[in-house]
């Protein structure tokens, strides 16, 4: 093909079907903070009770809708001397840091496909403290995600569904894939920006995507975002204003590599007067930038470039964990493997 | 108003007049790199030869469209003793640092509304090696404006128009003052986003009102955001899918308070084949990387704040260089000054 054919200043219309406008607010909202869960990738799931507690108050102060406590990782699989205790989120674990705490945000787990003993490790509803289980998988996890899913609601959950990585998934595949879990019992079905790969555009049309197989089912939809290429909080909102529901957040967006949308970001922009900005500063303060300091996470150079190839960012949490070598050597490094 | 009127699931479709698809590249864009002028709010002008002309053939390598390289300030209202050579950019030193140079970006340079003495300071065309004049302005100086766009088209230049402080200004004079820069023979009219308190919708809706005036007068639009709310990059690539033509970009962000569109994500998301990220990267490594040791830029949350209350970042700067206090007081003293 010669340059030629790609020279364009043809003219498009795109529709984007708004839901609301932006002075109004949309009572299907939901912001799910995802800082012990996502955060949990940077400090090993070590998050002491009193910070939790503090995060837990903050949260229930700011008018965030869940607090998603950790994963319930397999102990046969992932050593417990290994991990902090909210690789596991057991639910004596919870309910300690839970005890006495005034009504707040409902709670979530997630738990990977494949990475978790659910039909044991997840109690039934009435013996838990649990409101949402959110289920982690590959596409080629499909039918373990479906009995994790059938698990969970029998048991009487509110069930998401994170399909991840959907930057490298074939799209006839992914297609197929959301018009099965819109046929499940599932409630929610994210869509999963695992690389933090996505353009304002392309999220429009994957929620399209999503959204024509959500609605049949009569699904609600969720977004899930890393910052990589800087994108997170606006990808979050071309997603919000499409009709996308369950918004993930972190504080300060504490989570793997590039970090996550920011809670206190997605609060600024919301118009619903029940969410407030204010009491996030307090544990950021106190508890998350303190971390600053020996935790590594946000924007970064290494992640821009895993974004801009669309591919994990494993080798740039190594990098920036233990530089070797500049930017320069590292986008050479990633040039070679590509 | 009951806040029942605030709730909406109203769906309204927004249609986008896009130029060109994700896939395809457009000949109108220009990448003006700003590094050394909004950088220069950050170092106070102080940049030394050597690292301005790294800049330069980074730049040039990197296939960037127009490199700035300072304000034309008048010596007579700001101190050479108390700024660095790039607040004046005398023609004296930009041929310096271009001595020799190969062929590069073009040069750019910026002059405040009353603050140049652009009759004797701007110098005809023809004795000077800077391509692109742009003049800053406050909508309260726009016949000041006027005479200076009148004086360097007069002396030969391209000459662009930044209107700043948009979001403060009245709609009906906003659009009013575009519509008499459209009339007049500026060829580029910029939407400037000077306190980072844009989101998409709003940046569509400013750039369709703009777009419609500037169309009349045949003129090109641009866009100069800042990253308080992590949607320098986002706003800027709206613009670029809705016709806008020039767009303003820093290396590594570098720019007052929370910075600017970063020029290595934007080249990552152009699809001109003459576009490169890696040139940056290794002036990157061995000069703007290094200034994070002595200087504050980026994202922090005093800049989302100012962006949030749609103030000018003043304040925020003032406490990143000299915290006093924790986050929640400077939110507690923005506030009270509300």
């Amino acid at each position: 093909m010669s340059s030629e054919h790609l020279v364009s200043l043809e003219h498009k219309p795109e529709i984007i079907e708004k839901v609301g406008t932006p002075l109004t607010f949309r009572p299907d909202v939901r912001v799910l903070d995802c800082t012990i869960r996502d955060g949990g990738l940077v400090t090993n799931f070590n998050f002491d009770d009193e910070m939790v507690r503090a995060l837990y108050l903050a949260l229930s102060e700011a008018g965030v809708d869940y607090m998603e406590l950790g994963y319930k990782a397999s102990k046969k699989i992932f050593s417990p001397e290994k991990f902090g205790k909210w690789k596991f989120s057991t639910e004596e674990d919870i309910r300690r840091v839970l005890d006495d705490m005034p009504e707040g945000p409902m709670i979530s787990v997630m738990a990977d496909a494949e990475r978790t003993d659910y039909h044991t490790d997840i109690l039934r509803k009435s013996e838990s403290v649990v409101d949402l289980v959110r289920i982690a998988t590959y596409i080629h996890q499909l039918p373990t995600a479906l009995d994790m899913i059938q698990d969970a609601k029998d048991k009487g959950y509110e069930v998401a569904i994170n399909l991840m990585a959907a930057s490298t998934v074939n799209e006839r595949e992914l297609e197929e894939a959301v018009g099965i879990f819109a046929d499940s019992d599932v409630d929610v079905i994210y869509l999963v920006d695992s690389f933090g790969s996505f353009y304002s555009e392309i999220t429009r049309s994957y929620v399209n995507k999503y959204m024509s197989q959500a609605r049949k089912g009569g699904k609600k939809l969720g977004i899930h975002a890393h910052n990589n290429q800087q994108l997170a909080f606006s990808n979050t909102i071309e997603a919000l204003i499409m009709g996308t529901s369950y918004l993930d957040t972190t504080v300060y967006g504490l989570g793997r590599g590039a970090g996550n949308c920011n809670t206190e970001l997605m609060l600024g922009f919301l118009k619903n007067p029940k969410y407030h900005v204010r009491p996030l500063l307090k544990v950021i303060d106190e508890y998350i930038a303190p971390l600053k300091k020996t935790e590594h996470w946000g924007f970064d150079i290494p992640y821009m470039l895993t974004g801009q190839f669309n591919v994990h960012p494993q080798p740039a949490i190594k990098y920036i964990n233990k530089p070797e070598g500049t930017y320069t050597d590292f986008y050479d490094g990633l040039m070679e493997e590509d």
